[in-house]
């Protein structure tokens, strides 16, 4: 079928059957739900951008195993090339949305798998990547939006998954048929889960022997039998059921994330990806990590909104001269381009594995990673002090509209003469949004833990860091002699 | 009467009649409002804890005008030891509370009055001082709360008061009676307004001779008639009026912002403490500045709660003993205590000013403020570093509850045997109202803008930084010959 | 003739004619100068190392003039691999000298050349790019070493050029003949001058019509008659001299700077590149601060000894394992590979001048230079952590080979039964070198100042932040409505 | 004799008989050997500074056994007041000198054992506190200058005292007479060694029952038979040994460390104060530990200096008055006092032990040393961009007094026409000193390390942060019920 527009994306989604709940309730139509739909619009974005020309070259791409025309979220990278626009593509669409636009986790999912499943056959003598390969001409013939889900429930974390009390804690096989396998566990931190048509399942961490029936990667319809979706609350997450729109900061688009739970669910074997090789299990979490560490290049776009909205307090206050605050509004920018120099420099430095799929730098996709853990916050605390307090002493929209309460708001929240003083409590909420609200969970928190927790990169640091080698060269600079080797 | 219990302060505040407004109504009981009744509580902590024979040293004080044991919050600093003993006091209720307690900003401008009140006198031959005693004694007889009142609406900020489109951006002097003064204007960000019984107002900025109808001070119940309250709203104020607690995080306290209207108000005169001395106006804002910026000690308050939330989730999920753990633990601590040293170390240098009134040390208590307006950020990131993602992504307390979804949320949140899952949440809960919710408007926005935003602080640094004595040890040292003087 | 070797190269430095000066007095033989011969050594691995065939790609390069193999110091960059691999050669050549090498800056002189003179023979129809291209034919055939001069005198930095007390505080043309024209000044700290074959002039900052007498830029012999070179002296440089080479840390390496005097110097027509064209100097300033600041590539390499060492003297003590070191040393690691990050992104993302040259992404070039006024000093305090105190508190390498101390030394600094006393002694003195010694000039305060200090890239972040289109993003997802433009 | 002058403690000195090797020769002269007489007049300012009357009041106290005025730096702090005013003398001799003054340790080691021979005999009913007392008094009767000596050679870090392959990797006790002790060993880092009158000695860590010889206190003439000092060398010690003062930066004052080797030095019972009471070691540590990282307020002297330094040199180059000049002046500022809140608090919360005297908050010492480890390195990165590239590229002195090169110097390095060239090349020289030079030694590594590693103070900041108090308050606000205790 081609690209799909967003309106084809919405309306796809409504075909599908998802179990939702939220606030204690199933809900009845996904869609629709004033807390998830802007969710929904920011993955649409990515099939709107598609269409524009002007973005054209970064957006879609031509499939390796098709020819056609595809959205590149359905892509594998086949170039140093393909790597950077990736990083690209992150940013664009963060700026476009002020959040996250949750389409990027499937890709890194499909690009992992492509990289593992062919290290298995290569070694085993399976076909697993042939059956891949059939997956993915049908995600990207379908321009299919595809959840990559790995994290799981994790129990007591100083139990390895089979020594854990409840058995359910890590995702795991509950058994065999001839036609497939059955699942039972739960994912957490799915974002965008249900604005997804299909689920793509990977361990969450390097198993053990032992822990072979938690060595499983699949992919299964969003709505197949047996997964119930239930959706985490956001900061400020009510202030979309509320009337008005000002008061939500941002105004058309947000994020949402659901614990997801396998109740004994069946998986086909067309569409198993992995089952058992406990051996690739690291392979498959670290090459996935790469990629969904570069992923974080859309932290870059949403910084982006956020010097732009703490510029405009700035102007609609009078101070954007003043030289603190131009000094401020460089060290934003200094940190996010700092950060962007990390989505471009591990994709840049990016190399071919052996099946032909093009892979990041690992050692600079986690540096990357680990600075989006905490350049952000000094962002966001930048941007507050610009916006100054009124950001959190703001009444409601409803006293802005209030016949008694409109003319104090509209007399004393005035600045200068030229700027209507709703545009300044718009921008202001803008703010509130990435710091503290709905956005704040996608710009702070998941820039903390998504990919991975700041440890997780420390510790790839210290793998990738090459560290004889370093010894040997201030070795021979100091003048000490060193043994042959 | 004495001190009040927290019982009778609150039957206290039932007997006012304040004019409020939020989400765009009037509210008709303020005390039980489930928004703002937390706030409430919080206050009452001041007074409940002045009964505790284990704090009563630090929670009450002698005053030096009847003698009698009164809270501290209503006395005139007057020794090195009550500075010190307030910094005390913050750290106190910052962590019974984990909130702002609202009742420094009184003592504040009670302190900053008997400075400025006694130098008008020494200077003019007027009777300020007298008169700001007499109404010392009727505070301190009551145990009353007292709002206090500076920050101006601003209107443009490239403009001085009197050249403003809109004479009321600054609040003013619209007439003189015989019996009194009429004012006019707002004050903006007035923590815990509707929660004083008092209201003190101060002028904003240092005024000029052309601004003299602005330069103004003085004393008003807090529902004198012409006074309007207009309620802020909180990420996450709303819920507060979910049913269940969970959610809230603190379960029992918050805080909240209002913007403070003046339509045209009565004062007397036996309660206006500075009438046109623009001259004075510069020292009464610069000695409640840093008595003010003192006061941030509760900062460090709030930061043990955070650090013992921190240090919770980490063993309910079993990793409290990992080296990453406890080092971030140690520079939470470590962050925290080095704010502790800023607020006693500018108590511990004060002096004492002409009148009697102990002043606590400028250039530090100024360098304390600067560091509350960076460390808490770091903190709280720190803290979700440990808290994990879960924070963001948990259902809601209805989820929990609800009989559909209780058992998944149950069976995947669990950690340690010997966790009951619920308390994690809570705990989770926590960190999230302390680092994006209701508590995260004081512990983060208002630690970077209450009591002046961070330029302020630098510009007294600056001022205060003595380098004419900087330079001269440094050219003596570099054998620069320099000229007598 | 081709690519030299290291031994020509000194060989060609014992034929010019220089005038040194150095603690006041005249240097007879530059080459073998105790002080200087290291920072020969350094620039001598530049030709050694592109005879190596391991690192010949980055090395050496086809000149895009005479298809010939060339070094790629005389190189002008023809494509984005090129700007890539000039990164690569920075970082390969500081871990190979651990210290400047100094032959970057007459690269990126001649490449800002190769831009401007393009632009200005465009505009204005003369033929500046053929006289380059000429001179470049005989740096590449030559394989010459070129010094790239800009930094004047400055006299009082309030004032311009031409409004100088002495007019000599910039460089300016003195007077014009037929064959040329005669300069006059000075340039500051110019790095590596007297290990290099060639000087060229390039004007220090953006001039104006009425100081078209300083828009001047040329090349001239090292050894022109009225060039005079006054060497700078450096941390710990006399430790040069002393006997035994254990003091000096870097036993091979090192750096010098020097002032350059131009004594009414002659520069013939074919070497001038600029002459008066003041409306170009700010496209010559802003390409040469751009290739210059992506030259900071070296300091990674530097950094990578830096951990070296702190890795080799933590396994000296023992305590390599401990948790806190080893996070020491991956925040070392970290923050070293995100200044790799930057130099590789802003060569990844250049781009193609008119006349066919190359040029790095000049915003992302100055937040990589930006970071490298940060991130190194907190490189070098984690590795003072590390190698803890002996280091400032060692006794002299005289005292170790001394009969009557070295029993003491021997005995008392000897920490694992199988590492060498000396070895130990040998790392710290390293470490040294690099934080506080003759290094610390060019890992440290070079990496503030060269290529311009911090605010000179802040000056760039701002202008090219493009705050607008920044501003344009936030408005609209905060709902505000914008002018169509 | 009361106090001493500085001319007879300079007389002093040169009546003991020390045996000194530097630079592989041992001095016949100490008091007046080049490299080690500016140390000596820096601890010389602890004497004048003693007479002069506006310094009276915290130079100098009421002895608690005498009742006669002594040197503070001899006294047994008896008042919270007394720790105040130790920080406070901390703070200005580091103002005067710009360096290490070298006699706290002393003071430290003299107040730990206060402490601790009172404890001792509390417990075993020995009479170490009168042998103490008896000790302190002939120290205040005649001024002595005492080093306090902890830091053992310590071979193998892994390894404790008793299981050393050498047994004298911690000094310890080889044989008992009936008139005392013989002891072997070494200490390291021995600050001011040689411009003692005494050595007190104190085991570097808490001792178990095995390394009971190891637990070991005692105090020494400096010149005792069998004790040698080896001078360590200091980043650009040899400037002092050339003619001219202006490379050395501070022309007066200076430090020296020492390694102290104890060749089986007999030590009379009478100044034994500990002797195997291995379970005191840690009490001793821990005090010591505490009241010399309050010591640390000397740094913020050095910092003044530093801060006085890079505002002479703005001044000079006539950018004082640029907004990020002044903002970077500001941010000196704000660091060097929020060390300075560190040591002003530590002793502001001090409390009396048994014995009667005073000791610092032992949890805000410790974060204060830990902020001397990290905030002198941003001031002195901020003082090197203030100061610019020339600190590091300026020639000699000799070239500026050589009739050759003079003339260039005095031109090409002439910034404002009011300024002589050579003051602006003093006070590079002098932040040169500060920042890398023979100062850098104490005012960056020293602080690192001085008093203890950084780590050290992580393990102290953990045990005494009260986790269970915070956890407390931390679940009591969440709503979690906890258990009575």
């Amino acid at each position: 079928m081609g690209l799909m527009t967003a309106e084809q994306y919405e309306e796809s989604l409504r075909k599908l059957n998802l179990v939702v709940y939220q606030y204690g309730k199933r809900l009845e139509n996904v869609v629709d739900d004033p807390v998830i739909r802007p969710s929904m619009r920011a993955v649409a974005k990515t099939y709107e951008l598609a269409h524009h020309p002007e973005h054209a070259d970064i957006m879609t791409a031509t499939s390796h195993i098709s020819g056609n025309r595809i959205n590149r979220f359905t892509h594998i990278h086949q170039s140093v090339d393909d790597l950077v626009k990736k990083s690209r593509i992150g940013r664009l669409l963060g700026r476009e949305t002020g959040c996250c636009f949750q389409r990027c986790v499937g890709m890194d999912a499909l690009n992992a798998l492509s990289i593992v499943t062919y290290a298995i056959d290569e070694k085993n003598d399976t076909s697993y990547y042939n059956r891949f390969l059939k997956y993915l001409e049908y995600v990207q013939a379908n321009d299919l939006t595809c959840d990559g889900a790995m994290t799981d429930a994790k129990g007591d974390r100083s139990l390895p998954p089979s020594r854990q009390p409840d058995p359910d804690a890590y995702l795991h096989v509950v058994r065999e048929t001839t036609d497939g396998i059955v699942v039972r566990g739960a994912k957490a931190h799915q974002t965008g889960a249900v604005n997804s048509h299909e689920i793509i399942v990977l361990p969450t961490l390097s198993m053990r022997a032992e822990d072979s029936a938690y060595a499983v990667s699949f992919a299964l319809p969003s709505d197949a039998e047996g997964i119930v979706y239930i959706i985490g609350r956001q900061s400020c997450d009510t202030r979309k059921l509320e009337e008005g729109t000002l008061d939500r900061g941002n105004v058309f688009f947000g994020g949402h994330e659901a614990l997801v739970v396998f109740e004994d669910v069946f998986v086909p074997w067309e569409r198993v990806f992995l089952f058992g090789e406990h051996e690739f299990t690291g392979l498959l979490v670290e090459s996935f990590a790469a990629y969904h560490r570069q992923s974080y290049a859309c932290k870059v776009g949403v910084g982006d909104v956020l010097i732009g909205a703490a510029q405009t307090v700035a102007e609609y206050n009078g101070i954007e001269k003043a030289a603190h605050i131009r000094d401020k509004i460089v060290e934003m920018n200094h940190l996010n381009e700092t950060l962007y120099c990390g989505c471009i420099a591990c994709a840049s430095q990016g190399h071919r594995e052996a099946g032909g799929t093009y892979l990041v730098d690992i050692l600079l996709a986690n540096v990357h990673k680990h600075n989006i853990t905490r350049f952000p916050y000094e962002i966001a605390r930048i941007a507050q002090d610009i916006a100054g307090g009124l950001m959190v002493t703001l009444p409601s929209e409803q006293d802005l509209r209030s016949p008694e309460t409109a003319k104090w708001l509209q007399k004393y929240l005035k600045t200068r003469a030229d700027v209507p003083t709703e545009n300044r409590l718009r921008i202001l909420r803008l703010i509130e949004n990435l710091t503290l609200g709905t956005a704040a969970v996608g710009y702070l928190t998941e820039s903390l833990h998504g990919a991975g927790s700041p440890q997780a990169q420390r510790v790839m640091i210290f793998r990738e860091g090459n560290l004889a080698n370093k010894i040997k060269l201030a070795k021979s600079l100091a003048g000490i002699r060193q043994k042959a080797k």
